[in-house]
């Protein structure tokens, strides 16, 4: 049976309080990218005026879904470039990631710089 | 050459000016439904509050831009029942229809009660 204390032993290099800032980190992550996009959806809504610009706004919302649902899948692979690129967008700030060892503190640092 | 007459007279059972009032009852009625649905659009876009309903709501605008190309895509090969759904879904008014010969409407009319 796999249960969640299994799964959790088989991240190697992540001790169990890194785990959970990465998760915690990662969520906040994610309600920020929606309330984002609520809000632009709601500006873009409102200058809607006719149907190529109604199409326009579809495809918008096409490629963010697509973009959000990708880049919030969470698995520990590459979760460094993932937490760099949040770093980069202003999804997230280094220091929600206090907790995570200072070897992996600065590849994101210096990845989010890119 | 295929010029505006040519394909015009291919039209058989549609003299030039019904052609004229089909075309344009078909576009008024094409302004009504993306009228809708930017009004539609604005008021869905209020009460989004998470990712599921934004999901939902992209798929909505999906369903609503499938079923708009298709349904306005003009041809008379079958414009009798567009008209007839459309008079039923209120985008288009039987009286904007005048100057369609009696057959025509009388037929809409019928289907538009289905």
């Amino acid at each position: 049976m796999h249960d969640r204390v299994t799964v959790a032993d088989a991240v190697i290099g992540w001790s169990e309080s890194e785990q959970a800032v990465a998760r915690e980190a990662f969520e906040q992550a994610y309600v920020r990218a929606i309330e984002q996009l609520i809000a632009t959806i709601r500006a873009r809504a409102g200058t809607l005026h006719s149907a190529e610009t109604i199409w326009e706004f579809h495809d918008f919302l096409s490629i963010e879904r697509h973009t959000i649902e990708g880049r919030f899948a969470f698995q520990f692979e590459g979760i460094l470039f993932v937490f760099a690129s949040l770093v980069k967008d202003g999804l997230l700030q280094l220091n929600e990631l206090a907790g995570l060892d200072s070897e992996k503190l600065a590849k994101i640092t210096a990845m989010s710089r890119f």
